[in-house]
């Protein structure tokens, strides 16, 4: 695991400093775990505990400090924070409330807005009861929204980002490729599941956070549900779809196949799914928007037949395995060099459905495959 | 994955409908994995991707109703749940909060109150911009706290919630046991964390959520840190803690190895949280409470040396990796039968510390171990 330079964390805090002066901010108040580690370099699985609450603020001017469970001061001081301040946690009368409260009491002017990010896709990860005493132990200070800042700085990936994500993709290749060698017809799906993440591991994944996949006749109902015993079959579609992790980036792209020769419909689907991400890849560029890729997807999945209920056909990718933007017809980011986007267009097949996703890179011309990109042709077991 | 019969979700509903009308509270508003998960049974990995939020809600009598995004709505027509409302989200003007706002003025009568979980070891999974904005469209129905009904609910573990646990335990167990298979002096400490992985896998988890552990000479720093390239050398002791998750459920405890001969420091440390995991086994039963537990680790512990950073000496354990109570002297909760718990004491050994991980079950009459019971003798690869 390689730490980032620590011109990496200053860039990003200066970004962030700029953004808040924009705003009439006075300090940035995150409590999530990406959040959290974009502005630290703090990696650990132990967010998956949903007992401690943690905290970063990021001041006017200066490093950000850190508000953290005493259980992780060790590892918060290998990063680059210098104010690192600790209670012992779980505390049930007071889980960093004051000291949280008396931080901000120092660091930011009374009277003064605190920005705490509330738009599409954060939460807020500290109970709301304590949120409330935080609020009415601050004075005049107000926490608000944080006009979409962290959006703003997160969906750009510098390029130690992207080479993090084009290492996931191809580590996620690999496995992908040595699927042939976990299933066959009569391999129960759940054995698929536990084996692919195996490879993915034996690949270099760091851990697996995301898995999911069918197998049914022709196509698959669903892209969402644990796998079941039920074995694969000729005539199945194998799909399946992860989200792994490398030094903290994620890759999320899947793969399709079949249990023996495709059926046409399924041939024509899948040519259909990768014409339509080589559509949104060949129009992907810096002033394009979210909402045209959708719709160069769209209009090549809807000359043959329905859509799918996924609500989006991509959408942007790095620390978390999904962030903003969103491929929909009202989503109208305009695309930037270092964005990282998954196309992700789905299709209807008789009364089943078929998706495919890619990984890319918006480049300052055009854009380029992070994931290695797939033919039209189904492959089979 | 076998589903839950349909009366384990009728008792947990009934049962919390109970409590409510003792708090007067109309309906429940969950928006968490667990929380939804323990009223629906629905179970997927898609929670990895923070873009879509989830709510069920539950009424004052009848079955929850479930409201949620149209990707998840094949998945959950299989639970038990008939009252299953979507929108296609994302939608960046009106993420489900006015199909939110409008269930909760359908089912719940104008100026009761409807309980969300605010207190320690919860959030609230849903933009803050967009709670404050269902709390505006909602009438003079209020959102107050749950006053600890879903903690009261999920600290007590159903018979068929115990075997699934137990079947984690035991999974990670064998896992456990064949550790010396894939670490020896020389191995990377990061090629054990991807091995042990493959071995949690093999043996038969789901998946792996949790994976922390450490290795350094005659104890370890920290025990949250991710895995470094650092080879195993004679001397180390090498801790591996999992939370591994099969059908839904989380087993968490460690075992500890030495590379070579224990020195006499290391091997009386680990016979010492042994002895320390032993005394609480010994005293738990119901009626003893979670501050019992700690005294009667922290006794032992205390008496040849120090404590360690971690703020607890275990916790309860079930749908996520750590659930309340904590093993604090402050936590005063009264074990009952059914109550799945972790003994996690830890131990200063020189400059390092050492800790050592067991998950119980408080019976009608004592415990019993869920975990394979450790031995006091370190064992050596």
């Amino acid at each position: 695991m390689s730490a980032f330079d620590r011109t990496e964390f200053e860039l990003r805090t200066t970004r962030a400093q700029g953004l808040m002066a924009e705003q009439d901010l006075a300090a940035l108040l995150l409590t999530t775990e990406p959040e959290v580690r974009y502005f630290t370099g703090f990696l650990t699985r132990f967010w998956e505990s949903p007992t401690r609450p943690w905290f970063v603020i990021v001041p006017a001017s200066g490093k950000p400090v850190a508000v953290i469970p005493s259980i992780g001061a060790a590892l918060m001081a290998q990063t680059w924070i210098d104010d690192i301040r600790t209670w012992s946690a779980p505390d049930l009368t007071d889980d960093g409330v004051t000291l949280l409260s008396e931080t901000l009491g120092e660091l930011v002017p009374d009277g003064a807005r605190v920005g705490c990010p509330d738009g599409h896709e954060t939460h807020l990860r500290m109970p709301l009861a304590d949120h409330a005493r935080v609020k009415a132990q601050i004075g005049r200070r107000r926490i608000v929204g944080d006009a979409g800042i962290l959006r703003t700085l997160r969906m750009v990936k510098s390029d130690a980002e992207v080479a993090r994500i084009e290492a996931a993709c191809q580590t996620a290749g690999r496995a992908f490729a040595r699927v042939p060698e976990i299933a066959r017809a009569g391999t129960p799906l759940d054995e698929v599941f536990r084996k692919f993440q195996m490879l993915c591991l034996e690949e270099g994944a760091d851990w697996v956070p995301y898995l999911a996949g069918a197998a049914d006749q022709h196509g698959y109902d669903d892209v969402i549900s644990p796998a079941s015993d039920r074995p694969l079959s000729q005539g199945d579609v194998l799909m399946l779809d992860t989200g792994m992790v490398r030094d903290g980036y994620f890759c999320d792209f899947d793969r399709n196949w079949t249990v023996g020769p495709a059926s046409q419909a399924v041939a024509t689907a899948h040519a259909t799914l990768v014409e339509a991400s080589d559509a949104a890849f060949d129009l992907a560029r810096p002033g394009v928007t979210a909402a045209d890729l959708f719709h160069a997807m769209n209009r090549i999945l809807t000359l043959g037949g329905a859509g799918t209920d996924a609500g989006r056909l991509g959408h942007g990718l790095g620390m978390s395995l999904t962030e903003w933007p969103s491929l929909i017809p009202s989503d109208h980011t305009v695309l930037q060099p270092g964005m990282v986007l998954t196309l992700e267009p789905g299709i209807a097949v008789g009364d089943k459905i078929m998706v495919h996703e890619e990984n890319i890179l918006i480049t300052p011309t055009g854009a380029r495959f992070l994931s290695p990109r797939s033919a039209p042709e189904i492959p089979h077991l």
